[in-house]
Parts: C-alpha cells; sequence; structure tokens
C-alpha cells in the first residue's frame, strides 16, 4: 500500500521534513497546518517542491471544532472552512482531516452535527476536495470511530468520509472489528500510530508519547487488518505526536517511520520481505582503540589468548573458549578511546540475514575487506555499532576466521570463560524506542520489558533484546537525558560456570575489578539465606548476587578502561534477567572511580 | 519546625547529597536505602559525617512489604527488619519508615495486619526504634492514611506509629482533615512533597513528577495545618522522587528546598519571614556585551536615546517613555555575546524587598559600586539574572539614576514606547519548577498558567509571573532537553499604544525586523474578520495578531542580536496573555533566519 507521514511527525522546518519522507521512501505526507504556517514557502511553492520530491500531498490537517454548534457560529466555521479549501486548491491537496469538535458551543445532537457536516460537504465539493471526519478519542460528543461513523452515513454526502486513527480507538480500548462493516471507500483516510501502553490523561498520552508502529504496546497490526479488510484503499499514513522525535534528526527518523510501516505490512500480511534469519550465537565483538595496551592487559587478565592477527588488518583476535573478542588499532571511525565497534553474529545463513536487512532498510555498509578475505555482509544499528552476519568455521560458508593467521601463544587455564553471556549497548537518546524495533523487526530478536535503574545522576533504562534460548543478549541502555549521550559505558559480559574461581584467578593475574560497598552486603544478608562463608567470599572478592523465580545470578565487573568495561557472569537455573538491581550499586561504584573518590 | 530532606531528592553520590543538605541549613535527612547501599562509607562513617556537618538522621527508608503476610513469610520478614535494626543502631537512625505492603502475599486483614506490625514495634524497641507506618496510595490493602492509623491504633504498641505524606494522601483525594483526630504523638513522622496535577498512574507520578511544596498543584499547606493541629512536633522532611532533580546540581536543588519549606511554613502560619514587597514595575533592563555598536544601532532604530552615561562604570543609559536600558560593556561576567543580565525592579521600599529575598535564602549579591553610588540591593533569580531593587527618582530614597551624568542628544520623535510590557527569561532546564516559586515567594508575583509551545526542534515551555496590574511581566521558557541551556533567546517587550506608526518608524529608522512568512495571514483572515486594508498592513510590516476573552494583541519581533531581541506589543481592551498562539510561528522564522534560509 501507499505510505504517508504527517509532517507533525518529523522534526524541523517543512522542507527538510518533506526532504527526509522522500528520502526515505514514502509516497506522500500530510500537511500539518501549523508546518504550513510556519513555512517561508507559498502554498505553490510548496506543492512544487513536494511534486519535485515524488511526493503527494495526501491530506491537510486538521480542521477543527466546525459542526453540532448554533447557525450563526456554523457560518462562521463555513467561511472559516473556505478560506482553508482555497488554500488546499493552491496547495494542490484534496482531503481535509476534520477532527471531532471539543468547542463548549457544540452540543450533543448527532443529526445537526450531519447536517451541517453535509453542508461543509457540499462546499467541500465545490472545490473538489474531500472531508475525512475523525472522532477525537476525547472529543466533547464524538469520541469513538462508529460514532463518527454514523454521523457520516447519516449525512450520506459523496464528499464526506471518515477518517480512522490507531491511536484515538486503541487507546479507547474500543473493538476496531466493527470497522469492517465500514464502506471501503467512505474511509476516506487511515492515520497510524502506536503508544506505550500507560494510564494517564488520553489528550497528554496522545500529544506526547505516540510512537511508530510496533514501537508501543498496541496491535496496530491487528487494527490494521480490520482496515484493509473493510477495503480501504488509501495510504497508510502515520501521525505521531511525540517529544522525543520533535527534537530528533528528521532524516533518521524518517527511515525508521518508512521501516515500522514495512514491519506493520508485513505482519498483516500485505508484504512479505526476505524472511527474518535468527542469529544463533555472538561470533564475536570487536573492540577499536588507539593504543591496544590497556585493553590488552585488561583481556590477558581475564584469561583471554591472543590466539591470531588478521593478514591485512591491524586487528588481534583474543580468544577463551568461544568467546572471541578483536582488537583493532586501525582507523576505525577515529575513536579516541576504547569503544565498543562491532558485533559478529553467528548466522545459519548470512546472505540472507543480509537481505532481511536491506529489505527493512538497515544501512548496509561497505565492506572494510582485501580481495582474498571472507564477504562479510554488515549493516549498522542506530547506535552506529556495526552489526556482520558471521558463519564460524562453518565448511560450507565462508568464515571471517580465515582471515586471519594464528599466532603463537603460551597455552594458559583461562578463568573459565566459555562465551560472550551478552554485550550492553548505549543508545542516542533519541532512538531508544527505535532500537528495539529494529533488533526485532532486522535480527529476530524478542525484545524484553524496559526497565527503570537509578544511576546517581538520574535514571537510565534498559531493555533487552535476546534469542529465545539466549544465545544472543544484547541490553539496551539509555541515559537520563540527551547531554548523557555517549557518556555512558558499553560492556561485554563473558559467561562463566565458576565466578568464585574465575575472580580469584583474574586478580592474581592483575586484573582489576570494580570495588563493592561492603554495605551492599549487608544488604544481601537481610535479603537473603546464604551457606556459611558464600557472602564472606562474595565479599572479599567483590562478587554480586540476584534471583529471580528461575534461578541465581552472580556476577562482577572490572574497572572502565576508555568506554568500555567487563563483566563476568554465573546464570544457574535458568536466571533471566541482567542483574538490574545491582546496576544503582555498580554505577554508584563507577562514578566513585572515575572522579577518584 | 525541625526541617529535614530524604536523601533520595537530591543529585550525586550520598556525600554531596548530605553536604548539599546541611550547606542549605536543614537541621536532619532521611536515608534512602539505596543512597546507603551504594556508598563506600559505613553506617558509622555516614554517622560521623553526618554529625559533622551538623545533621541529625530523622529516618531510614523505606521497609517493605511486611505485614498482613503468613507466618513464615512473616518470620523471614522479622529476620529481614532486624538486619536493618542493627544497621540503624551502627547509624545512629532511631525511626524507621515502613510502607504499607504491596506484595501479592499480603491479606486484607486488619487484624493480622495489626498483630504483625505489633511484634516488628516490639522487636525494634529492643533496638530503640520507632516505626513509622505509612500508606502508599498504591498499597494493596492499605492505601489510605485513616486504614494504617486505624492498623497502628490497634496494633497500640509505643514504638509504633504513623507516617503522613502529603503525595500519598493528597494525590488519592482523601481528605485529610481527618489527620487532626490522630494524637500527634502518635505521627511519627511527616513526609512532604508537592506534585503537578495530572491525570495519571499514581505510581508513575510519585516516583517521576513529585516536586517541592509549592511548585505544583497540591494545597500542601492547608495539609500541613491538619498535622500541626494534630500536634505533631517531629521535623517537616521533604520526600521528592523527581527524574529532573535527578540529573540537577544538589547544592541548588537543596537551597530550593529550604526555601520551599521555609514559604510552606509561612503560609501556614509557623513562621513569619519580611513580608512580600511586590515591585511595581520594571526601572530597567541591562544588557551586557563586549561590542555596543549593534545593540545600540538596534535601540537608536526603536526610538531610544542615550540619554545618560555612569559616571563610574562603562554603562550607557537608552531611554524612551518609561522604558529604560542599560548597555553594560564592562566585564560583566564575561558574556561573549549580548545578553540580558540584570533586571531593575521597582520597588515601595527596596530594602525591604531586599530582607524578603534575603530570607527566603535568595543569593544576595556583593554591591558593584563606587562609594559614591546609590545603594542598590540585588539578589540573582534561579537563571543566573541579577534582580536589582530599586526606587527610580523618587525624593525620599536613594535613585539609581543619580549615578548617571546626562548626554548630549539630539530630541527625536521616538516610536511611541511607553515602558517595558515584559521580559522573557531563558531558565536553566533543571530550574523551570523552580524558577516560578522563587519570583512568587520572593517578589511576590503570581504564576500564570503553564504553555507547551511547538518550536522546530522540540516543544517549548512557558510560564509568566506578573503583578496582578501586569506592572511587571516576565516570562520564564525553558527549551525541550537540558542541551538547549542557553541556546535560546532572551527578549525584552516594549509596549507603544500605535504599533503600526511604531513600526513604520523603526523601518524608516533601518530597524530590521523579523519577517513573517505569508501563509500566517491567511490563516489570520481565516480565523478573524478585520476592518478593509487592517490585515495588509499587518502583513506588509510583519505585525502579528491574537485576541482572547479580554481584547486583542499586536505584536512584531527585532531581529536576534547575541542572544537578545526585542518585541513591540500593543495591547488593547485588557488582553491578557503573551500572543503563545503565534509563538511557533516567531520560532520557526528565527530559526530561518539565523540558519540564513
Amino acid at each position: 500500500m501507499r505510505t504517508s507521514i504527517a509532517t507533525v511527525s518529523l522534526s524541523g522546518p517543512l522542507t527538510e521534513k518533506l526532504t527526509a519522507a522522500a528520502r526515505a521512501g514514502f509516497d506522500g505526507v500530510e500537511i500539518f497546518e501549523n508546518d504550513l504556517l510556519a513555512s517561508p514557502l507559498t502554498p505553490e511553492e510548496i506543492r512544487a517542491r513536494t511534486a519535485d520530491l515524488g511526493l503527494t500531498i495526501d491530506l491537510y490537517q486538521p480542521m477543527r471544532d466546525i459542526e453540532a454548534v448554533p447557525e450563526d457560529e456554523f457560518a462562521r466555521n463555513l467561511r472559516r472552512a473556505e478560506h482553508k479549501f482555497r488554500l488546499m486548491r493552491r496547495l494542490g491537496a484534496d482531503t481535509v482531516l476534520v477532527c471531532s469538535s471539543v468547542s463548549p458551543l457544540a452540543v450533543d445532537d448527532d443529526a445537526l452535527a450531519a447536517a451541517q457536516l453535509r453542508r461543509l460537504a457540499e462546499l467541500a465539493e465545490e472545490y473538489g476536495i474531500r472531508v475525512a471526519y475523525e472522532a477525537l478519542a476525547w472529543g466533547r460528543h464524538v469520541n469513538t470511530y462508529d460514532h463518527a461513523w454514523r454521523i457520516v452515513e447519516a449525512a450520506d454526502h459523496p464528499a464526506l468520509g471518515t477518517c480512522l486513527d490507531s491511536f484515538h480507538i486503541l487507546a479507547r480500548g474500543s473493538d476496531p472489528k466493527g470497522i469492517e462493516e465500514i464502506p471501503g471507500e467512505k474511509i476516506f483516510f487511515l492515520q497510524l500510530a502506536d503508544a506505550p501502553l500507560m494510564a494517564m490523561d488520553v489528550l497528554q498520552w496522545s500529544r506526547h508519547y505516540r510512537c511508530f508502529p510496533g514501537q508501543g504496546g498496541f496491535d496496530v497490526a491487528g487494527f490494521l487488518g480490520h482496515v484493509v479488510r473493510a477495503g480501504y484503499q488509501g495510504p497508510l499514513s502515520l501521525e505521531v505526536f511525540n517529544d522525543v522525535f520533535r527534537q530528533a534528526d528528521a532524516r533518521p527518523t524518517a527511515v525508521d517511520a518508512q521501516r515500522s510501516l514495512i514491519v506493520l505490512q508485513e505482519a498483516t500480511g500485505l508484504v512479505a520481505p526476505p524472511d527474518p534469519v535468527v542469529p544463533t550465537g555472538v561470533a564475536f565483538a570487536e573492540l577499536v582503540t588507539p593504543d591496544a595496551e590497556p585493553a590488552s592487559a585488561l583481556l590477558g587478565a581475564l584469561g583471554f589468548a591472543r590466539t591470531a592477527r588478521h593478514r591485512s588488518k591491524p586487528v588481534e583476535l583474543w580468544q577463551q573458549g568461544d568467546a572471541r573478542v578483536l582488537l583493532n588499532t586501525g582507523p576505525v571511525g577515529s575513536r579516541d578511546v576504547l569503544s565498543l565497534a562491532a558485533i559478529g553474529l553467528e548466522s545459519p545463513d548470512p546472505a540472507a540475514a543480509a537481505r532481511r536487512a536491506e529489505a527493512l532498510l538497515a544501512p548496509v555498509l561497505p565492506r572494510r575487506r582485501a580481495p582474498e578475505d571472507a564477504p562479510l555482509d554488515a549493516v549498522a544499528a542506530p547506535d552506529g555499532t556495526q552489526l556482520f552476519f558471521c558463519a564460524t568455521d562453518q565448511p560450507e560458508l565462508p568464515s571471517w576466521t580465515g582471515d586471519f593467521t594464528p599466532v603463537e601463544y603460551a597455552p594458559a587455564p583461562g578463568t573459565g570463560i566459555r562465551r560472550i553471556d551478552h554485550l550492553a549497548l548505549t543508545q542516542p537518546w533519541h532512538q531508544f524506542d527505535e532500537a528495539a524495533l529494529f533488533h526485532r523487526s532486522v535480527l529476530g530478536l524478542q525484545a524484553q520489558e524496559s526497565v527503570d535503574v537509578a544511576d546517581p545522576y538520574g535514571l537510565l533504562r534498559s531493555r533487552a533484546v535476546t534469542t529465545p534460548d539466549g544465545g544472543v543478549r544484547i541490553a539496551l541502555g539509555v541515559g537520563p537525558a540527551p547531554t548523557d549521550e555517549g557518556g555512558r559505558a558499553q560492556h561485554i559480559a563473558f559467561a562463566v560456570d565458576d565466578l568464585v574461581t574465575a575472580v580469584r584467578r583474574v586478580r592474581e593475574a592483575g586484573g582489576r575489578l570494580l570495588p563493592v560497598p561492603v554495605n551492599y552486603y549487608d544488604d544481601l544478608a537481610a535479603r537473603y539465606e546464604f551457606a556459611p562463608g558464600e557472602l564472606e567470599t562474595y565479599r572479599e572478592l567483590g562478587i554480586l548476587y540476584d534471583r529471580d523465580e528461575h534461578g541465581e545470578f552472580r556476577h562482577c565487573y572490572t574497572e572502565t578502561v576508555g568506554r568500555v568495561f567487563f563483566e563476568l557472569v554465573q546464570r544457574d537455573g535458568g536466571y533471566r534477567g541482567y542483574g538490574a538491581q545491582n546496576a544503582p550499586v555498580r554505577l554508584a561504584a563507577q562514578h566513585a572511580l572515575r572522579l577518584g573518590r
């Protein structure tokens, strides 16, 4: 189906919004009145610019407080409407959105509403314009889609139809099944928005917290199914009022918006992009740094051995069990401190995974490789992390490990690290909602609930995306404000079976671990009963402890180098979390260390 | 009464919170458990630090999910409680907060709740500790203060009392009058918080949006009156969970907190600081700049004349009617662009106004004056603007104008500017709530409703504080995110009686005004009917128009110089607003001009 986006969904001046929408592949736009008023371009110039960009103007919006009012007031409203119809002619827009009235002058009289909307439609028809009447969730007398439709049906004019908005309908808990009773040709327009499930005033919810389909908690796909079955033929249009998007760069937001519509249409069976290829594990994590020494020392203390070197690039492979860390001292992105730049994901079919990603508008990265290297498909996640699709050491597929030349190393007992348990990535503040949708739709991961974590300087939010078996676990985090962007550390967590032994070995090897305040252990003693000596060991070694209904979790952290620190984790009995309850203690300890207190 | 603050109300590590609370004059603190857990200090060290700072530890909090549970669970809870009682002994805290249970294990059985709380109190008594039982607004079975009190009364133990929290009580809409029925000595603790009136889930409201008394919409003073009449003798303690305060510097936040308690006690008749001395007008606005030229040119085009020069400082007085602008090229705060640095407020009693400000902890500024200059009392507003209390040309009081030497100037017709209509100040993101309370309590101004204004890059909030007759009007604004701090312009609005004439003169004098998009006038034509030619004149001159139930408003803006622009306004018939409806158009035009589009 054709796709459209309301200009209010994007940030910046009108011309930037139009350009961003066109670049992201939208077919059309809804022009939000305030964007037009604030633009230095005339309607004719906007029309030309839109056409140049290959966009149609699918809707002009909104017209408010028109119907069910005393005759003298309605006469003024018709006069106002006629001004706007003339404007729409200049703009080349043929459909106008009329929202159900919130005016104190409006009366609860469906017959009057229908009669006046019919007169409005008669006037609109003279200008070749169609009127799409929509029930606002907080409309004074008309606030459900079926009520709006009854009035449209009673008005019975070819230039009058209804506009359906998924937010207004789903936020009120209306059953969208009844949409199928509306003749498709009388659904003049469809606006789509999702929203996180919140118990709050619906108007505030609508104006500040809407998001793109799939980013929130509504069943927008189910909703769309009903509209399609009703026979709706118009565009799928996103109308999203969101305080964060208002501040975000319009270009990536428009791409995220378009991706949400692809995923939505896939869920509704309207399009069929390549199936997701769910990754089965983490092949490697790639760190970049101008100075390999501090990271090498820490990896060494963690029991990693430098096992190979890339044959054409300044990249070393550090390995222990199935945990692999690449240390890249090349000019990748010119990072000035140690950072986590890329993740290799084990894929049953790397090429198909890349096709899926590309179909979902993930930025495909140019291959940085010498002619003889294995082809590695990669895309950029919303936070800029490079995601490589890999098949490590599978005979039938090219393996990235073939690009590495083994080096001599002294075999050592290691610390029992088996694999990468999870990766924690800091998201740009403006893209937290998008990050979960990206990883879910592009990679086929499952998103867990978002949790708030108290840092000494504000609340952080964190949300994990995982495979069902935990083979891939990525924790997406975001700071309390845009100013924090980039200020928070990324980390790599390694899985061990025996954390106590592992920590003793790390300490013997000179690895520096994050000190944990002694008060934390007093609290553990109050909360849980431990075997004799157990808690003392944790206190001695700086091990943190958590428990859920499935099992137990023991973990500890290294000091931070650049933007990165490491975690060692021991999961027992199917524990599913990430020790979020201990995060405030960890964050405070990291702040204290950083400030030298 | 003694004042106290919960550590969770302030940002940063525990020791910084304690220091900030002490410096702001608090007598005690509530130690929030997570702050203790995350601290590297032992309980004994925290006790010593607190004592060194002259603070008492008035409460340890919270203890959760204790009561009305099966016996085996209660045994575990008692064990957990005993750990905490031992900790409190080390800490030197003698009162613990127990919140009504939210546990799914809790049963709706007041007798069981009372019996178990009595056993908890018996155990507490052994440690010399008192238990303050509080009804959470979202408690599973106990969520009103009277219900919590019935259980405490039934438990009937000297070590068990109740804790009252203004948020939990007022957020549920409970009538606080019943508090007077509780014996004062059984009210073990009082927690105070305000909150903006919002229709949302009460738990989310409580955890993210609490604010200091007077910053929100609750009648906290009325509430406190009931508690005082009940005979409560303990401290007034602030427990405020707020996402913004979590990110703000603890030191000014603690001062704002203490100020809120002074104002609250004044409203309740518990303290009597000097009465507010309401300013009667704006004596001057002071601009600072390293280069006087651009501002001088603009003031000249606006019809101002340079009438005098300060006798000892590089400050010029520009005047037209009663509008006075000081242009300071001295090293004030080393601003590198034109900024609004100070406001002179006409005061019937400048010395008394300064005493009020000082009693309310407004930072008193050192007088920057030569020995012969008139004494000028000044304080700093939360945004750093200097507020001078002045008596311009009143025979019985020293006048600041006496410090200026008249200079020769050519009398000119001017543009009809009569006075400063209002000043618009950009607030630091973290102090928007505080700014309104400051201006209200320190200066005796009245705060109007907060309004949201759409900027191309996010929503701005704006709130005006005024005198009843409009003699002083200050519009406090804040950007959408902390990153915007300082990025927004300040402005000075001058009142004229005939804007059309004024604008023609400004243009003739070469003053550059903000261009207004032509689409704006098409919309005006749709909304209002104008006299023939009127709208064309507005369009030609770039005049904006608004109307409220009282009257009409016409206004226009100059270009921006540094961080400052000027506005000319014509108010007719008692119009009360500031043209907020036109702000999106103005903001978009300013962005376009800045970006050269």
